[in-house]
C-alpha cells in the first residue's frame, strides 16, 4: 500500500472510532508529516482521499475537520487473495436471482434495477412510440454489424465526459454491457486461460468466465481503491494472466472510484506484461461527483482497453442496449457479436440515439445522480438502525449497490432463504466471487426512492440477519 | 439414394430435357412399376416427389401429367461430400455483408431481409407503440432469464402447427434464431468438437462453429430432399460427431423440405450414435403449403432436439426476437444465454405476445407464404430470361431465397465485385460451406414484391454472370 493510502486508512479508522466527532478539527498537515515522517503532499494526498469518503472536509485556511462521515459505519475489509486461478461456480445461486422477475409482493433488493419512474425519460418513451408508429419503421431492418451510425456517434460524444476521445467507427453497440463483456472475453481468450479480476466482482461477469471455461484470479481489492496494485503485479509476475477485468468506476458492488494515479499505474502493469484490459464503465455516468472519473481507456494510448458499458444502469436495462469500444481487437469483438446474436435490435438504438441528441440524457443522469446520493444516505442509515452491531458498509461514490459484510459465520444464503416468506430479497455475497467467498456478505439496491416500505424491508432484512447470527 | 428418389429423379430429367411437355401425361404407375422393377407403391413415392418439385400433378382417374413446372431450369447439384471435418474461413466475405447496411441505391438481392411492409403487421407496430406510451412502462424492466412468459406461451401455441407438443417452460426465448443456435452450439460442443451440418448452410450457423472453435463436417445434400442419410450415417461411424445441425424445413439457401420419413430416419440415426441434433426451422413457417411440414424435433421423444427459431423471418428482423426449446439441454442453454447477452428485450417480446394472442400472426403469415410463392415463380422466370443457359435454379418450397448454381469455372465473388458498380448485391455461394466450395453458385432474395427495378436488378446480374463466363 502507498504511503498516503496507509496515513488515510489511519486517520479513518481514528474518525471512525469516533477520536474525533463531526465538526472536530483534524491534525494538521505540518504535524501529520512530522508525526509520521512524510512529505506534506503525501499528507494532502491522504486528506483527498478521506474527502472523497466523505469523512474529512477542509474549510478555507482552517485546515480539515471530521464531517459527519465520521458517523458512518465501518467499511468492509480489503478482500483477501486467492492462492491460485480457480473454477467458478455458484451458478445455481445466481440463476435463483435471474430466473424470476419482478412482484409486486416482493422488495427486490438483491436486483440490478435502476430507478426508471423518472420524468426525464419521458422523452425516450416518446422517441420509442414515435418510431413504431409507420409503417415500413427503419426499426423493423436488420441492423448493421457495428450497430446504428447514430447512436454510435452520440456515444462518442458522451464518452468525451470520461475524457475518451474515440470515432463513432471505435464503438460498436451490443445488447447491454452484458454481450460487450462477454465478446470481449470470447474475443481475447480460450479456454483454461487465466483472467485476472477484481474481488468481489459482478457475478455477471464470474458467471461469463466460468461458461467459457476461463479461470479467474482473484486479486484483493479495497473498498476505497480497488483492485490491489502490487498484489496484481505479484499476480502478474506469478501466472500467465491474458486479461485484466475489472470496474474501476462506481464499482459493483464496493461502489469505489479507483484513484486516478491507480488507473495510470494499472495500465502500465498491463503494457508492461502485455495484457489486455476489460473495463467495465456500465456505472461510471453515475458517479455522485461532477465531472465524472476518468476511464483507464482515456489513458490508453496502444488500444490495449476494450471499455465495456451500456445504458441499463442509466436509462434502462430492458433495452438491452450496450455498447464496446474494443481497441485493437474490434475485429475479433465484432465477429463474437456477429456469432453470438448477429446483430442488435434496430428500434431502442435509433430511440436513444434521438433521446441523447436532443439533449435529455445529460438532465436525465445529472437527475438520477442526485437522487441516488440521497438514497446511499438514506439507505445506509436504515442500515446502522437495522442491522447487527459491526456490520460493515461499503461507501458508494456512485451508482447504487450497498455492500455489506457481516461476522465471518453469517451466511447470508440463509438469510435469503428466511427473507422469502417476508416478501424481500437480498444479492447473496458468494455469487461475487469465484470461489464462493463473501458468504458472509450482501448487496442491496437503493435506486428506488426511499419509502415507507423499503425502509421496512430494510429493517427486515437486518432484524433477520441478526436473528440468525444469534442462533448461530 | 433410395429407390424412389432415384426413379422421381430420372422422370424429372426427362420432364426437364422436354421428353413431355406440360400437359402430356405421365406414364402410369403399373407401366413404371414394369418398366423399372420396383413396387407400385415406390412409383407413387416417386410421383409425390415430382408433385412436391412442381413437376408433375395428378388428375382424378386419368393419372399424372407434366405441368407447368416442366419448363422450370435444372435444379443444383446434390452437394459433394468434403472428406473430413474442416475449419471454418470466409469471414471476410460474410463480414463485408453485414457490415453495410441497406442503401437507396443498392438492390440487395443478398441480404436475408423478408417484407416488411404488408399491412397485415400493421397491429404489432401499434402494439410496439402503445407499450411505449405509458411512464414506468414493463419494457423498461429486466426481463427473467427465460424470457417473458406471455410470449413463451403463444410460442408454445404456434409450435402445435409444426407438430410439437410443447408448453412455456419448454421455451427459452433468445435474440433471434442466431442467438438460439450460438446458445445451442455452445452448450452441447467443446472447441475441436465436430458438427455434422447439411451443406450448403446458412453461413451465419458456419461462422459460428468458426468462431467457438468447432470444426464443420458438411454432408452432401440434395436440393430437393435434404441431408443425405447414407452419408451421414457413415460420417456417424467415421467421425466422433457431437451434434447434427440442419435446417430441414425451408431450407436456406436451397428451399426444399425435408420429407417426413427423412425426418424420422434422421432422428432414429441420431438416436442410434447418441448426438444431439440441432434443428434450425426459422424459414418453417414460411412453407408454401399448408398445414405446414412437421418438425424434426416433433418426432423427438428424449429430448435431444434442439428446435431453433425466430420471428426475423415472419415478421421482421429487427426486433430481434427468437426462441430455443433445448429438450434435455435446458439448464446448459440458459446458461449460455445468460453469459452472452444477460436476458432479452422486453417490450418486442410483450408486442409480439400481443400480436399472435390478438389472431394477427396467422393471418399475416397466410398472405406472406402466398406473396413468397409468387415472387418466387417470377424470380425463376426472370433468372431463365437473363442468366447464361445452363444454369441451375433450386426450387423452394417455402421462404423467399434462390440458390443458382453457375458452371464450375464462375466465380461469384467476382461477379459480387463487378455488381458494385452497378447497384446490386447478391450473396457468394463460398460463404455457405465450411470449406469454401459453392463459389461458382449464388443466391438471390425474392421477398420484395417484383417490380421493375428488381427485374432490371436482376437481368444486371445475369449479364454480368454471362460476361464473366464469356471472358473466363
Amino acid at each position: 500500500m502507498t504511503l498516503y493510502l496507509h496515513l488515510a486508512q489511519l486517520l479513518g479508522e481514528r474518525i471512525e472510532q469516533g477520536l474525533y466527532r463531526p465538526g472536530d478539527r483534524l491534525p494538521s498537515v505540518r504535524a501529520l508529516s512530522a508525526e509520521h515522517g512524510v512529505s506534506l503532499s503525501t499528507v494532502q494526498q491522504a486528506y483527498r482521499v478521506l474527502e472523497d469518503s466523505g469523512l474529512a472536509a477542509p474549510r478555507p485556511k482552517s485546515g480539515f475537520f471530521a464531517t459527519a462521515g465520521a458517523t458512518l459505519p465501518a467499511l468492509p475489509a480489503v478482500s483477501r487473495a486467492t492462492q491460485r486461478p480457480v473454477d467458478i461456480s455458484q451458478w445455481d445461486q445466481v440463476v435463483e436471482m435471474v430466473r424470476e422477475g419482478p412482484s409486486k409482493h416482493t422488495v427486490a433488493l438483491g436486483c440490478g434495477m435502476p430507478d426508471i419512474t423518472s420524468p426525464t425519460l419521458k422523452p425516450l418513451l416518446r422517441s420509442l412510440a414515435r418510431l413504431s408508429r409507420r409503417l415500413d419503421m427503419p426499426g423493423l431492418y436488420y441492423d448493421t454489424l457495428p450497430g446504428t451510425p447514430a447512436l454510435r456517434e452520440q456515444i462518442a460524444r458522451l464518452l468525451v465526459n470520461s475524457g475518451c476521445r474515440l470515432g463513432a467507427d471505435d464503438i460498436l453497440i451490443t445488447a447491454g454491457c452484458h454481450e460487450a463483456l462477454s465478446c470481449s472475453v470470447r474475443a481475447l481468450c480460450q479456454p483454461g486461460d487465466i483472467v485476472a479480476v477484481d474481488s468481489p466482482s459482478f457475478f455477471g461477469s464470474m458467471q461469463t468466465l466460468q461458461g467459457l471455461g476461463m479461470k479467474a484470479l482473484e486479486i484483493p481489492t479495497d473498498p476505497l481503491t480497488g483492485i490491489s496494485l502490487p498484489a496484481l503485479e505479484l499476480a502478474l509476475e506469478q501466472w500467465p494472466v491474458k486479461v485484466i477485468q475489472l470496474n474501476p468506476n462506481c464499482n459493483n458492488p464496493f461502489g469505489y472510484i479507483m484513484p486516478e494515479a491507480n488507473k495510470r499505474a494499472l495500465l502500465s502493469l498491463a503494457q508492461r506484461y502485455d495484457v489486455a484490459i476489460i473495463e467495465d464503465d456500465v456505472y461510471g455516468d453515475l458517479a455522485y461527483e461532477y465531472p465524472r472519473a476518468r476511464t483507464i481507456k482515456s489513458f490508453d494510448t496502444d488500444g490495449r482497453v476494450l471499455l465495456c458499458s451500456s445504458f441499463s444502469k442509466t436509462l434502462a436495462p430492458g433495452l438491452r442496449m450496450g455498447w464496446v469500444a474494443p481497441g485493437r481487437y474490434q475485429e475479433q469483438v465484432a465477429h463474437m457479436k456477429y456469432i453470438g446474436s448477429g446483430c442488435t435490435a434496430t428500434q431502442p438504438q435509433l430511440a436513444i440515439a434521438d433521446f441523447i441528441a436532443g439533449g435529455h440524457y445529460e438532465p436525465h443522469v445529472r437527475r438520477m445522480r442526485g437522487q441516488y446520493q440521497q438514497s446511499r444516505d438514506e439507505m445506509t442509515a436504515w442500515v446502522r438502525r437495522y442491522f447487527p452491531a459491526g456490520t460493515r458498509v461499503s461507501r458508494p461514490r456512485g451508482g447504487f449497490m450497498l455492500w455489506l459484510e457481516l461476522p465471518e459465520r453469517f451466511d447470508s444464503v440463509a438469510l435469503n432463504q428466511a427473507l422469502k416468506g417476508q416478501g424481500v430479497q437480498i444479492a447473496v455475497g458468494s455469487i461475487f466471487s469465484a470461489s464462493g467467498k463473501y458468504r458472509h456478505c450482501l448487496r442491496m439496491n437503493f435506486a428506488a426512492r426511499p419509502t415507507a416500505q423499503i425502509e421496512d424491508a430494510v429493517r427486515k432484512v437486518g432484524q433477520t440477519a441478526a436473528q440468525l447470527l444469534a442462533a448461530g
